[in-house]
């Protein structure tokens, strides 16, 4: 162990700096009642319960509520705390996190009720287990959109962002589902993929071109404790996220291949951790990348892919992550599109993958993989069509497949499940920068000094020990006879 | 930003002050011990396990194992770590929250099931899913009183309260429940109001008329994320609490109450937090008020409120609550009834606006809104008396009204709610005083003195980076030629 | 309160000292990485998904994944966070633990797959959420084992200890269950005797005879709290461990027995606690103690124990576990065979405790207290054998029985559950003696040097606060015309 014995001489630096509250901010707050002013009186015309099958609203019920739960804490606990690595927005972490999802669970219940809605032709919708599961999966989009611009975003624009996002994302999915009828169990290309591009699209808007460098975009030793609360709760939640609305024997595999697949991809992470850092482990692929196989197996969750294959996506998918967090997302910061929690590659390269698995399992899924006509609940299009010989021999549950459908072939259905990545990166995209302009409008908050990114003060009132910063540290060491002066800066927080 | 570099030299007050332990606290453990020693003895003779259901006790029973679950970490990590929030108490809100919660759990087991079996005429009871459920809620009422003696009682003193608290509160939801017949299935009148009003009843004898202001009572960055932890399990688990005993459809509608009145007081709480705040957001209402539409909307969460019902008392439950939080806790604190976790706020008032509603809906319920006889399940004495013709209309279910009712009318029920609610003020306040006095009695370990308040030190054999506090610095600031000095007293735990 | 008020100042070491980072620890990543391809090949050849029963596996299905949902968040957030207790090693606690599971998890599936297979003389074998139940309860056994090495062993070791322990505690799990048929339905026997005795047999293999004593061996005001959320999770979720796999009513028994013993336990601990700590509450205890209940119900948990008798159980187990906290691991710590997290406490006598009332439990099971034939479902071993007289009039269940038993008494079977603790503390304690030999192999990366013990910084990238710690203090104290100097070294992260 080489060891240097040193004196060191302090300098703070009080930075209880004041920054001015801008007036914006309590526009905005008037704007915000006023939001939920009018989702109260929307909800009032527009939805009342479901109470048709009690909590069990699911073919497979009895679980539904308590995947529910699951689910709903991984947004919470899981992106809240997921994001308090940064060592002077713990706050901003945990409690925009709050606001952002609690804001996004009411708007999106009105959004996917009224595209449910309108799909069936009827002009108001019901309430119940069902309907808040939809919401946080909503919910979960704009957090992954807001991991790319934490820090950099004023409240005012997260809000302006998630009203934009839950809408754009809606229609995005119905796209996919209902007219591409793409499958996506766990939501890997309609939230994954889509979150990470939407706000990746608005990052890079709000960035422009300067350039975004902060000694405050770091952790300290407690903050990464407090984001590994979230990284385990997403971990261990996350069979639900992809499971929770398969059916049958589809949940019982959507259950065991999220857990092979994030299983395999935390290994995976810490082989090339430990390799890439020169022999150490870095915690922010420890925190995120050990995810990315809940991503990557997501649109295939509940197919006939095996545990082995499972095993293989959730490994390839720890790798692709670590790599990128340690080589990819440095580059880009500094110039191209800043991505502060590295969406890229926990949420944008894995979703990718998944998507692309879910062409490939498409391309092959037969009617003897899957239990003859159990095929089509996956597939709906593949159904022969209704005046068809194939439909008349084909004795079908008349119930669910009364009316034919589409007569698509395998890898038909491989092509519409990329045609739906297609779509999702083109509204992700598109709908992200103009999102993204619109933020950026003179009547909103704007954060233009580096000094107020990636810090708490500007927002919370925040309590004697955060405001006293040690910000120089004068080393004087001694080796031998040798006297050496060091001057560093420093920003720590407690 | 305005900045002023500045030098600061140190001094530390090293507060291994060494509290000398009393007596009491010795004698106090023996008999905790006695009482555990009792109540053991007393399971023994009084209880067996309820088996005829297996884990399902309730009619909607395949959930009521993951609620009671979801209800038992509200009360473990959800109020555990809430008050973890004071800087210097962090042991004591967690640990003393565990041991106080265990002891309860325990005791309000014999007590409700004597209760119980009294009523039934029988002398002893079993034991099964549904008990541990209603323990916990009983424990609920305790860790609320707790909140607001928290930092000011010894741990003789909050056992002693916890014991009479029990029994009292046990007492008074019989009445509630089986005389007064008012339905509550939140607990918002018989845990929430109960338990506020009990404990701010205790904190006003334990205060009398000296004045509590300690700068320990405040928090450090990192233990207001500690608290942050708590409120979000408080309210991703608020639905479970509120819907656990609900059934059959009223499950669903309680689910989807709570999570829309809990999900709008957090927005509600962050616009005031903001106003209020003059542009910056406080922890404290962000830990607390957000949680206050759970407790607001459980007298009637599985009434027919309708979804924008529940968002417009959650909202209102939400302001009521900020406001309370920043303008009467500090002005009651001062001088009146010092309450340390404010849970006037957050389950008093919150509590009395439910118990209103409650009463509002009781008394404009009709047969037609609840889907005729359903509505006999929530109200019985609204089932007409059992020798009346409309008893005789009715064709009721022989075996759950068999033998009529009491024949209320809407408006009588509603009079009834607000029964209820006077009754526990009553039960509450009265009670909290005896026991207050009872706390005061010189056998019992008291803390008198402002420095033992709001302090691990006394209770708990602490690490040797809490005796390290940061007490006085001296600044030197530099402002062109001129040179300033200032000194402050700070008292930081790191 | 008795202060002295004090001038202090510092001397800091940076102890950026760069431990350089052995070879060995390169190409344990290759081989971490082979290891898990070839889980991956073992995978494909050898399982596919079990679909019979969709996720409810058990006969008590319907909250089979809720509760292995609970057993899933004791492994990684209670076992995880339980152990960042220590202050320097907050990482490697909740970091190693995460992949150490991991590992467990993938290669106990093929493990206990194989084992089960075997006996029923099968080559391969199939997933639910049962099998993926199996796998946390194994991994349970080595994070245990974790527990005694933490801070002592490299990450190579650890994996090389997992990767025997798995085949070790599941062939000493077989031999009980299937050969011995001693039952265990919380696992206290298979899990915490195995899992504790293993641990400290490696301990004492890497200790060798040399002392242990480093600052490092301690907590921080935080860290005890980031303890806390673990020691939380775990009191939680200890119900749904023991009663995962029970079935009909003895699961009831299996959840409030637990909840009753677990309860009991932590009160025992606080009163020990307080009597010990010459009043004053020691977070070490709370921190473990609390949860022995838990583990002293285990082997009896489903069992006709009468709740008084699980209140007994648990309390013993409280005041054993603190006793053993705080007399015994200080005195094996200094020469004997050091254990980092007290596992003899906690899972070590515990489970013993557990063990010897499993016996006395079987000794004494009567037709009568099991509602006849259910005993069998227990003890199938009592089943009369096939052509005995007992066996015609007892008009056993066709399907379960119809082999018929062995016609054990119930002292035999008693016998036979001592038996089991012998067998097992034989494989722990041999299986640990080797394993740790092998651990010690020069080709695998140790650590010797007590600096580098209980530090994350050998293993981990670390944030700017972590390497800046204060390691001197001088005092200058003045007591009336007394000026003294008192030096102290500390050794403090932030």
């Amino acid at each position: 162990m080489e060891e240097r014995r040193q004196t060191i001489e302090y300098k703070f630096l009080r930075q209880n700096t004041h920054h001015p509250v801008p007036k914006k901010r309590f526009t905005f707050a008037i704007y915000l009642g006023l939001f939920h002013l009018a989702f109260m009186v929307l909800m009032g015309f527009f939805t009342k319960y479901n109470l048709g099958d009690g909590v069990s609203a699911g073919k497979n019920g009895s679980n539904l509520y308590a995947m529910f739960m699951d689910v709903h804490s991984m947004m919470f606990i899981g992106f809240g705390f997921l994001m308090t690595f940064l060592k002077r927005y713990g706050y901003g972490a945990v409690g925009l996190n709050f606001i952002i999802a609690a804001y996004v669970l009411e708007w999106s219940i009105l959004i996917r009720g009224w595209l449910e809605a309108g799909i069936h032709g009827e002009s108001d919708f019901t309430l119940d287990v069902k309907s808040l599961l939809v919401a946080d999966f909503c919910a979960a989009a704009v957090l992954i959109s807001f991991g790319a611009v934490i820090g950099k975003a004023s409240l005012s624009q997260l809000i302006i962002m998630a009203t934009f996002e839950v809408v754009i994302q809606g229609v995005n999915e119905l796209i996919g589902l209902h007219y591409l009828k793409a499958y996506d169990v766990g939501e890997s290309i309609y939230v994954h993929i889509f979150g990470a591009y939407f706000g990746l699209a608005v990052s890079k808007v709000l960035q422009g071109t300067k350039e975004i460098e902060s000694t405050k975009e770091s952790s300290h030793y407690h903050s990464d404790l407090f984001a590994m609360i979230g990284t385990i709760f997403l971990f261990l939640y996350w069979p639900s996220f992809n499971s929770a609305v398969a059916v049958d024997e589809g949940q019982t595999r959507a259950i065991v291949n999220t857990f092979l697949a994030i299983t395999a991809s935390c290994i995976s992470t810490f082989i090339i951790s430990l390799l890439v850092g020169k022999g150490r482990l870095n915690m922010v692929h420890i925190q995120n990348a050990t995810l990315a196989g809940g991503v990557a197996v997501g649109a295939v969750a509940d197919m006939q892919i095996e545990p082995f294959g499972a095993m293989i996506i959730g490994t390839v998918a720890g790798i692709l992550s670590t790599l990128g967090f340690q080589f990819l997302t440095p580059r880009l910061n500094e110039s191209f599109v800043h991505d502060t929690c590295g969406v890229n590659n926990l949420h944008g390269m894995p979703g990718l993958l998944s998507g692309i698995a879910s062409a490939i399992v498409a391309a092959t899924a037969t009617r003897d993989k899957y239990n003859g006509n159990r095929l089509y609940t996956f597939y709906p299009s593949r159904v022969p069509s209704l005046n068809s010989t194939e439909f008349a021999n084909l004795s079908l549950d008349a119930t669910d497949f009364a009316n034919g459908g589409l007569g698509r072939t395998a890898v038909m259905q491989g092509g519409y499940q990329l045609a739906a990545i297609g779509v999702t990166l083109a509204m992700a995209i598109i709908g992200g920068i103009i999102t993204g302009y619109i933020m950026k409008l003179p009547i909103i908050e704007q954060i233009e000094d580096i000094e107020e990114m990636f810090d708490d003060e500007p927002n919370w009132l925040t309590p004697e020990d955060y405001s006293l910063k040690l910000t120089e540290v004068r080393v004087q060491s001694r080796e031998g006879d040798e006297e050496m002066q060091e001057k560093r800066m420093l920003s720590t927080s407690t």
